[in-house]
This record gives structure tokens, sequence and C-alpha cells, in this order.
């Protein structure tokens, strides 16, 4: 395997651990840069691995399948967050720069990790504690007001897994029974005030290791039993401060936790106007996806030009507005099974609407896909994005055999 | 090899011949598409065979080789014109759709055929004929009025090769023995006029197999030494009038030679205000690369969604003015080998500059990659495409060891 398409260039590989649609659009950025991505893949066909020559199916907590991706590439980064801080640490001393690097992605891969920092570098988040049964999850509820309270578990959540709702000390018990099918090794329980947010905001900045940061509009993200279904840019009725204040945190957590890549920062807009830290992304992120054809520079170019140390894209919008809707894996017959079925309506109805498909197969529930439209009416973008996402999820539409 | 790479759907399996830089554009938009390609290359690790893992490495000339990679696809497409025709309709008749097909294909293939079906169909070229030795030649430069003339082989020239300027009978005698070099089987001499045009034009059409059409806003081309240098989108100074002429023109030549995917029509804008047909692309082209960055629906992707008869993307501009200049391989030391090595400058100098490399190796005068800028000001969006190109070539910068 040769390093380098080209000949006599200085071109680096890149070698992406995980195989999803993160890695794929990564993949499909990587096409215009003329850089070859090195795939280490979950398993044979998965999203990315349909898109990127170089794949090698292996499992990324095993050092050994890490050292043969990496073998050759000056620069390591990921589609996800799993990857074993002490395999990265080794990955490093053997000369292959992790980004982010795990000092900066145990603050993505530990959420109890993630709020210590935040508490210790003045970022304002949920009141929260690390509850160690469920009286204490009680006596935290005292602290804050009272149940109903969030828990948490520090590792092994995505999408809305690992993380409840308890409105009194029973369900407190319950949870922590509950648990253990979520948390991975080393996790504890979160527990964090219920917070009466006005909406959620993601705020995303590119940095690179010399520095440079780019900071993506500021976003207000739908989620629906927590998973990201809704996405528009710039935020509506966002005051400029408070745009500035979220774009701020984002650029203080990149520098202050040293990440490099794509940082998604994961907010609560308050009912006070405040905003208060959700969660942290050190990848690519749902929140971002608007920017492949909303924004000059797509988040997963700016990834690959932060970890490969390049000057960064423009993050600026190309129009007033930018809607990203989900297609979320349908439980409706014929048609949710099918994306590729739902082409010719959604593509004849509106000649202006882009389409994303990751290849991947469709289950109630799963990120299959998304849709984005743009324009000048907010009204009218999120009609246009809204009923494609719902006819490739079989909501609307024709019924057939 | 399964079909598709998402169980449980329609979704079908691209064939495309070539793996040359089209090939790998069409890949990337295919990625977004959620459509699987299975690519036939000319060789190990050309430029679409560095993106597409499904590539069989084989001769397009072979009709047992043409089988093997259309097995189970429905649909196949193009890189490029070269395939022998009666390969296509054995493929045609074993039920692969190809697109566009063999009798279309001709037109692009050998310009005897081309000229003569556009004098059938009554759209303007400049004026020509056939010629079978120098002394034809001769006569045909008598008809309007003398030296010098054009004379090109009907089959085989690409890139300016092919084509010459002779300004005697002399000249013309050399020709003749020249052409061999370039001209491939059943290529014929065809002597054109010298046409003193203002400028070229290119209009590009998408033409799906139901019929439904777009058509890209028609662009200005600039050449040298008869390969694409720098487009303008849309063509400046162009009257509405001459525009939709140049429109009318392509989606006629589309519809009569049933075009199905990219047609790209290159004409002459003479200084009396006509157009005149120049030459025939049926693939995506290089006058139609602004549109990746610059149109709402790029000439890939309305590519694939044409040949797999999917409803056409917008072809609406998204800005003013887009200029994409093409980096063709320089002569000029360290950087102009090494295309990586111009990111930190050009990237740097200007955050909304696009790049795209096609991994191929550098070798002076071949194409490598292209930029594009778009804005609103056409003097500024130049000057930045021009310089990034430049540096790019190697013919600014360092000039460093």
């Amino acid at each position: 395997m040769t390093p380098s398409a080209q000949a006599g260039s200085s071109t680096p590989t890149l070698a992406v651990v995980g195989g999803g649609q993160l890695a794929r659009m990564m993949a499909q950025a990587a096409v215009g840069l003329g850089v070859p991505l090195r795939l280490l893949a979950e398993g044979e066909g998965v999203s990315a691995a349909q898109v990127v020559p170089d794949t090698t199916v292996g499992d990324y907590r095993d050092l050994e399948t890490l050292r043969e991706v990496a073998r050759g590439c000056a620069v390591v980064t990921f589609d996800h967050e799993h990857v074993p801080p002490p395999h990265l640490e080794a990955l490093a001393a053997e000369g292959h720069a992790c980004r982010p690097g795990p000092s900066a992605l145990v603050h993505a891969q530990d959420k109890g990790v993630m709020r210590a920092r935040l508490d210790e570098i003045g970022v304002p988040s949920p009141r929260h504690a690390i509850v160690a049964d469920p009286a204490a999850v009680s006596a935290f509820a005292d602290s804050v007001g009272g149940f109903p309270v969030v828990l948490k578990t520090t590792r092994g959540g995505y999408d809305g897994k690992g993380v409840w709702v308890v409105g009194s000390p029973e369900e407190a018990t319950d949870v922590f029974g509950l648990a253990d099918d979520v948390a991975t090794a080393g996790s504890r329980m979160l527990a964090e005030e219920l917070v009466d947010f006005r909406r959620e905001l993601s705020a995303l900045v590119a940095r690179s290791p010399s520095g440079q940061v780019a900071a993506y509009p500021v976003v207000e993200s739908v989620q629906k039993d927590g998973i990201c279904w809704e996405v528009t840019a710039p935020a509506p009725d966002l005051s400029e401060s408070l745009a500035l204040q979220a774009q701020q945190v984002a650029m203080r957590v990149a520098a202050e936790l040293d990440v490099t890549g794509i940082l998604a920062v994961e907010m609560f807009e308050t009912r006070a106007g405040e905003v208060l830290v959700n969660e942290l992304a050190m990848r690519p992120h749902n929140t971002g996806h608007w920017s492949i054809d909303g924004a000059v520079t797509s988040q997963f170019e700016n990834h690959l030009r932060a970890v490969l140390d390049l000057p960064l894209g423009s993050p600026a919008p190309r129009q007033r507005w930018t809607v990203m809707v989900n297609i979320l894996g349908g439980d409706h017959g014929r048609l949710s099974e099918d994306l590729y079925a739902a082409y010719p309506h959604t593509f004849a109805r509106d000649p202006f609407l882009r389409v994303h498909l990751y290849g991947k197969d469709v289950k109630p529930g799963r990120k299959v896909g998304h849709v984005t439209a743009y324009g000048d009416d907010l009204d009218e973008v999120r009609e246009r994005a809204r009923h494609a996402a719902a006819w490739f999820r079989g909501d609307l539409g024709e019924e057939s055999e």
C-alpha cells in the first residue's frame, strides 16, 4: 500500500477509525482534497467501507489492529470516541499524531470527567453530581429543588441511550438496575438537574494543532427521544450576544481541552437567557451536517483540514437559512425500507433539495440519511426539508405493497 | 458482490466505464446519493479507482471485460466516449441500458458524423468538409476564402491533439503525414473554416431517458493550446437572447441525438453575434466543473440522476459569479510536482477557495485538479481562482528545493 496516491508528493494518508456515516462523509470531502484515507471499519460493507477502497475490517479495541491501520499514516482521526485512551497513548508514542488526542477525547468519553473539567475552567453546565447509589440521587434531588432529575451513565451512552429522567427515589433505584446494559467499563452514574430549557443549541468549531479556529454559526437542534431530528442554521431569534457567548464557550473548551478537528458543544438555552453545556462531541457532528450544502466549507472538510493542520476553510453560511432533517428508519411498510424508492417523489417535488443517504440498512430509529434545504424563507425551507424527510421515513406517501 | 449496499432496497449499482477524474467526481456525488458504483479502470490506482472500492482493472475495448463489469448493473455510463459502439450494442441487447447509448455516442466519437448530423437538424457549425487528400484541403480553403483552415481527425483527438491550423497546401500535406499518430480506426480528415470568434462558450444540459432536461447557465471558456484553462459562469456580457439560443441548441442536440446524462456543447460566439457548434461531449465536462461548488446541483450529480432516470436537480447558480481554473501540471521544480505543498499558502490566503485534486501524478500540461472561486465581484473572483491555480502549477511561489 503506497502512502500517497500521487508520486513525488507530500500528500499524507489519513487513518480514520470507525466506518459509520461520519467517516463516509469525511471520505466524500477527502475525494476533493485529494487525500487518501485508510479506514478501520467494524464490519464488511459498513457505511464508510462502501466508499473507501483502503479499508481494514477489525476491532478498534485491539491495539495491534490499530497499529496495522496506522502504519505509514502520520495522522489518525476518528468516526467515534470509543477507542481506549491507552491505545491512543501507544499510537502517539509510536509517532502517530492522534487528532483529537487521548487527553482531549477522555472528555467526550466520560461525562463525569467532562463535567469536572468544565467546572474547573468555569464553563457553565447544569448542576450535577456523581452519585454512587439511589440515596445519593435523592440527596442530589434535594439540593436542586427535588425530583425529577436526570441520570446518565458517564460512559457508553449515545443517541439518548444511557440517559433517564427519574421522578422519584424508586425510579432512581430502577435506573441503577438498568444502567449496566448501556454503561461501559469505568462508567459511573451522573445526576444532573433537569434544565427548564427554551431550546437546544449547538456550537461547532474546527481547531487545528497550530491553534487556528473556525467557528460555525450557532444552530438550533430539535431532538426526539434523545436523537437529533432537525437542525436550523443559524438558530432563529438568537440574540447576537448569546450567539457570541455560545461560540466563545465552544472556542474556550476546544482550546482548554486541546481539541483538534471538529468539536461540537451541545447546549441548553435556558428560559433565563443563559447557555449551559450539555454534551461534547469531538468529531463531525449531526448538528453540523447542514454545513455540507449550507456553508462555504463543510464540517467534514474542515475536520480533515484541521487534523492535517492545514489552514481552515470559511465556516460562513452560503444563504440566510439552512434546515437539515435526519432520515430515521421508520416502521411503515415498503417505502420506509426502500430509501431509493423515495427519490422520484422527493426530487421531482423539490429540485433544490439535497439528499445524503448513508448506505445503511433501515431499522426503526436508525440514522440512515439526512436531507437539507436552504433559502431565504425559513418557513418554506423547513416545510421542504420536513416533507422530504417524512417521505423517506415513510410517514407520507403511498403504502402500496 | 451484492448489487446494493442497502438490504431490502431498490438501489441500483451503476457501472462506470473509465477511471479518470470525471468518474472520480461522479463517485463523490454518488456517495451522497447512496448509489454504489462499479468501476472499470484502465489501471491500478488511477484517479477514480482510488475512491471506488468496487473497481475492476481492464480494457474497455474487450467485450468480456465490459460484460463482467456490467453484470448486475441495470445502467452503464462512461467517463469517456471511447467504448466501441458494437460492444455497447451487445451490452444493450443483453439488457444493460447504456447511457448515453451507442447511437448517441457515435456523434461524440466521430466529428464527421457529428457535423453531418448537425447539418441535418439545422444546427449551425463552422463550414466544413471531409477531405480525402491535401488537394481537397486546398479546394475547401478556396471555398471559404483561402487559408488558414483547420484540419481535424474525425476520431481519436482530445485536448487539442488531432487539431491543426494549416496556413498553406504544404502544411496540409504535412498534417496528413502526422494524423496517423492521433487518429484511431475509421478516422477521416475534416476541414473546417477558421472561425473569427469573439470567445468560446459552452452550454451544458442534463437529459434523462424520460426526456427531462436541466440546462446549466451558458459559460465562457478560455482554452490554451487546445486545453480548457478557465471557465466563467455565467458567461459575462452575454446577451439574454444569445444565451437562450445557446441553451436551445444544446437542448435540441440532446433531444435529436437522444443523449442521456450530461451533454456539453462547446460553441464559438462569432464577432457577428452568432453561436456555431464546435464540439460535443456526452459526459460531465471540464466546462461544467464550476457547478460542484457554484450550482445547486453539480453536473456530476445530475449526470447520475439523469442516467438513473431520477428527476433532475436544479442547475441554478448559487451566486453571481463562479470562476473555475484548471490546475495543469507545470514544469517548475519541486512545488509544481507536489500539489499538497500548495495547500498552506492557497488555503491561508483564501478561506473561501474550493480545491479539487484528482490524485494524478503531475506531468506538464496534464489536468491534475481545479480550483473554484465564487462571489459578487467578477474581477476579485477571477483573481482568487487564477492566483490559486498558478500557485498549484508552480508559476508563483517559492522555488526552494
